[in-house]
């Protein structure tokens, strides 16, 4: 059964826990584009997508209006109050969402969804909680590889579902 | 036999995927100086380059400057309408087309040039459409080794290539 | 049992040694969101934490800042005198202090203080040194391994840690 | 013997390859901070250490000013050349100089200096003409991985002769 919302981390997820930071006050993130696709792959089949994140930096925020990203909340304290309330607001039960973290902010949410997975990078302690510990690690495009995971198990074929909504074109020399 | 026209994807080929993003809006590409040498291996036997991205971004755009690229196409959304276009501008064949891509907006390209590759770091799916699968991961120098494996396969030695057209010079002690 | 006093090298340790120059005289660090967390335990265990480093640059100021380490030390040509004033001035033992740092400018600290550790990526002569050769290369985490190390020796579990102050809240569903 | 001259190539040496750029022009490049120490090596052992490169960037002026580089060559065409020139200038012979590169326009200048090396990184056809197949990949530590070779293989300890320049302090609590 497909969940009724993707709920994701960023940092040590979107990226390899990556900060980089200048001389003038300015810092980077590294996003992967692979990830891009499995934010389109949930719109296709009209799964939203959330961000949940305790930084709180712009970057994060172009992200996700790049991809279009669903909801997005940034310097979030304490996660799991979040995804409650979203949640009630949604009508959706909480075992109907899924989640990717690494993280000890992401402990108790990763504990009470539905559906959780952690990148191969995340602590062991963080690991060990998940349903699915995931191949690749933080930034290498964790995301996309949890919702192809979860499409697969699904019975739910990439190509079959890009062909079916005409974003594969058929050209045939 | 040479390929008459040699076209690539840039995120995913000549990069690791990795977008940069700062706060200011600004954004990073890290490409490899090793792919330049692929550029100019093209130029010495006249085979023409293009670059076609789904990406608009003035990076892309600099770096095809620097390596003096022949083609260039920004911001792409269907590539295929875009290659039968040009084939059909430079009177060469579908056939004719050798093209390096990574992922699902390569797909049709991929299925219909005479010679396809794609990266080590592809996703499996796009891997088992191409002629070659390449060794090395995106930004890790894939379009130098796509043209240095096709010159291998035409018998021509880069070394040789470079001596005779002077680039290398023959300074002995 | 515990240190009273946790110092650490920066380039190398906090980061890969890498040194991002631009063509405008900025320069950039990468630092890893991992090592945050071990601040966090230091400043639940009442645990100081300070930074030594040869380099003078803000980067560094900023994320001291950011994760409230206690002490900052930049541009510093002799480590082992700024170690020897501080642990005078805070009453503490050089035999209570813990060290982490990867090359020739932390040798003599390594050699000096209570428990040391290097990186797997410092150099060989450093890590013979050491009393700790950590698993983790500069930049993937290392000063969050070596302080959840000093803590699983003195059999303190983080997660118990971070209950217990209730910065994993409780919710079940 | 330890020669008289150390010279060495920046992309793929200093650096993994990598070269990033923005959207505003800028580029950066990123340099490794365990190479400083080769510069230091040499140094105090009064043998001069020299930069060519064919880019012609800001970034390494800079990397080169503070690391007190001896000589530097910026936008070289032909490095052998700059390299017989230098040598003329210095009375030195071609056999008494050191260099490491790892591409196409090294090879001239690997064939005809006293000892050559490539790091591992580099392609298979310039690595089978250097001397040293270094052990680290370009932006690692290659430089450092050379001088300290070619010191162990002058018996030179690292260790001992930072002690005999005073620049290991030696205090013992």
């Amino acid at each position: 059964m497909l969940p009724k919302l993707i709920l994701t981390d960023i940092d040590g997820v979107w990226t390899d826990c990556g900060m980089y930071y200048d001389e003038k006050g300015n810092e980077l993130k590294k996003f992967n584009t692979y990830d891009s696709a499995g934010v389109l792959f949930c719109k296709l089949l009209k799964i939203p997508v959330g961000i949940i994140t305790g930084e709180n930096v712009k970057s994060v925020k172009r992200r996700a209006e790049k991809l279009k990203v669903d909801y997005l909340f940034l310097g979030v304290k304490d996660k799991m109050s979040v995804i409650k309330k979203l949640s009630k607001d949604l009508q959706i039960d909480l075992s109907e969402i899924a989640y990717v973290g690494d993280d000890i902010n992401d402990y108790i949410v990763l504990q009470n969804v539905g559906l959780s997975a952690a990148p191969l990078s995340a602590p062991s302690y963080i690991k060990e909680l998940v349903d699915w510990k995931l191949e690749k690690r933080g930034g290498e495009g964790v995301f996309r590889e949890f919702v192809e995971k979860i499409l697969l198990n699904n019975n739910i074929d990439v190509i079959e579902l890009l062909k079916n909504n005409n974003l594969i074109n058929k050209y045939k020399q």
